[in-house]
């Protein structure tokens, strides 16, 4: 028997990218991957009903390759062109194609530490040279370092992930008028945020936005997401795309989600609420450091009954909720985000098991 | 404003496949993208209602990451482990983690020509060094030509696209014994054919193969492949794998089409049936040079009332076909697929329908 060939050199170092933990037994209360806690709007139920039909006679048919009238619909609700939409299988596609057309060994990938983890993961698998700029513990926007960066590409997790915190367009502005890449503002918390940078577009050509439906919009379990940018960046990380890269139920429910703005202005609305209350619950109540958030997540610091902060203490406060059947997320391999606690904005309900389960755990 | 980075160099130069005519409009008889004219299993439909609930709360949450119920279902229907398998975006998602694992400029690609023209695209992305080894017109495998190669990873479409011919497994394990890289047998149209390779693998680590529930299965609106290897090549490209490439409802409708192993044994049937009457027709009947074809579909060599062939008989008859709301494929690009059409079997009736176009052309 012949053995096997070996893959490239880089791959022995490559490590996935570890997502959330998904348990598939129901009793979970499940605040660790900032998934919505509402449903999708039901005409998202009805329009995958539509397209199935009796007997789902159209799934044996190929999806539209290029997603065209979702497309369409999204470039409408951003008073922007089709030609400046591109739509992925969620949002990881979309960066990974971006990475893929713009960074190689010679052309550098840029993105603050911290930030969503993917992004080093992407380049990696690309063997992209890199440059990581940290944050201070403050979450100042480092508008100069970034914009004296040359990075081809730089991406920015905006509102940033997993501190929740929001950047002002001004700073985002300050970059854009100096950076020599193209800035993807990744944009997949922006439907919680005071600010978006949907409107820089028009005067910024090497601004890039990244926004997904499986936040706001209740649907990650369907992988769509998109990117707005200038239509020349859009016809080269469609050379990248897979010819169907969005299947047809997926289509066909962003679609519906898009059409039910009230539904989601009022899901939006409700999650914001719970947040600012269980913000102040941390903050006041607590007296846990927390980042003021502009997501559906808060990012806090918990303090422990001998009044303790730190990783360890950080690890101890996930066992316990785990144990209690409260899951949240715990960024253990940075300095800045491990003594912390990421917490998805669940239901007012779900949120008061939270309050008990870290009551208990205060009090041991 | 600044301007937009360059892309990476090789960027320009990249052509995106191009995927059949997917009309949004009905009325066509659509015999181009090699889907299959029946309905999915009936128990398709069934699973994604029961995985849409009431209102689709379910996708709210994020698919499993790993697709592990369905990993393991197709382990099972092929007599293999879970670690045998990676599930896919489609089979074409596989075949990009296959390239970017193992090619690159210096670990050559390698494909036959003519094959599935993903391949090539594909290796381009990747800059990666290729070899392309040429079919005569008997279309006869290469065998000791691809033995001989020195490609770290050889794509063999297997039964062939787009000629329909099937390789012996025999065949096969000449080019196994030889190989040096990774082979992948491609068997996108393999239930149609009367053998496949999948026996092969407890024989032969450097072979993969990969499927698609989008032929045979009926989903291609679905977007499911999957490829079955050794544990040691599965993990490879699970680094690759993008976390949640496969959507819920995606890896539902899968597992229930995996379970109705009657309903999809009799829909093979009959398109194989239809397909040996249409050959029989085309040969016969018309006198025009068809491959004997193991797949969904058949590759003729149209011949006009002059009695003439060649790619602008080929041209002709695509076009008069067209005007007749018949979509089949012309692929004019090589000399061997030129002269060519490749028609996809549909149901009888269309069948007919085709038929009668093709007489009145002749006519002409």
């Amino acid at each position: 028997m012949r053995d096997l060939p070996e893959p490239l050199p880089h791959v022995q170092g490559l490590h996935a990218y570890t997502p959330g933990l998904q348990p598939t037994e129901s009793g979970w209360v499940k605040l660790n991957t900032n998934e919505c806690p509402y449903p999708p709007s039901p005409r998202v139920a009805e329009a995958i009903r539509r397209e199935l039909g009796e007997d789902g006679a159209s799934l044996r048919l190929y999806p539209d390759p290029t997603s065209s009238a979702l497309r369409a619909a999204i470039a409408a609700h951003h008073g922007l062109k089709p030609e400046n939409v591109c739509v992925g299988n969620g949002s990881d596609d979309l960066l990974n194609l971006l990475v893929r057309t713009y960074c190689d060994p010679d052309a550098k990938g840029g993105y603050t530490v911290p930030g969503y983890s993917l992004y080093p993961v992407l380049l990696a698998m690309q063997r992209s040279a890199t440059e990581s700029i940290e944050f201070g513990r403050d979450m100042r926007l480092p508008v100069d370092r970034i914009a004296e960066s040359d990075a081809r590409l730089f991406l920015l997790t905006s509102p940033n992930a997993p501190t929740g915190v929001g950047f002002p367009n001004v700073e985002l502005e300050g970059i854009l008028k100096a950076a020599s890449g193209l800035v993807v503002a990744d944009e997949a918390y922006a439907p919680f945020a005071d600010q978006d940078a949907v409107p820089l577009l028009a005067r910024h050509r090497n601004l890039a936005v990244l926004r997904t439906f499986s936040k706001s919009h209740a649907l990650a379990g369907l992988r769509v997401g998109y990117l707005l940018a200038d239509p020349e960046v859009i016809a080269l990380v469609d050379r990248f795309r897979d010819s169907y890269n969005v299947n047809r139920l997926s289509q066909a429910a962003a679609l519906a989600a898009l059409g039910d703005e009230a539904y989601y202005a009022d899901v939006v609305a409700r999650v914001r609420v719970t947040r600012d209350a269980a913000y102040r619950r941390l903050v006041d109540g607590r007296g846990w450091f927390t980042y003021p958030s502009q997501t559906n997540f808060l990012f806090t610091e918990p303090r422990n009954a001998a009044g303790k902060t730190g990783p360890d203490i950080a690890r101890a406060a996930l066992e316990y909720l785990q144990a209690k059947r409260v899951l949240v997320r715990h960024f253990a391999s940075h300095v800045l985000t491990a003594p912390f606690l990421r917490i998805t904005v669940g239901t007012p309900a779900e949120m008061a098991v939270l309050d008990q389960a870290l009551d208990s755990w205060q009090k041991e």
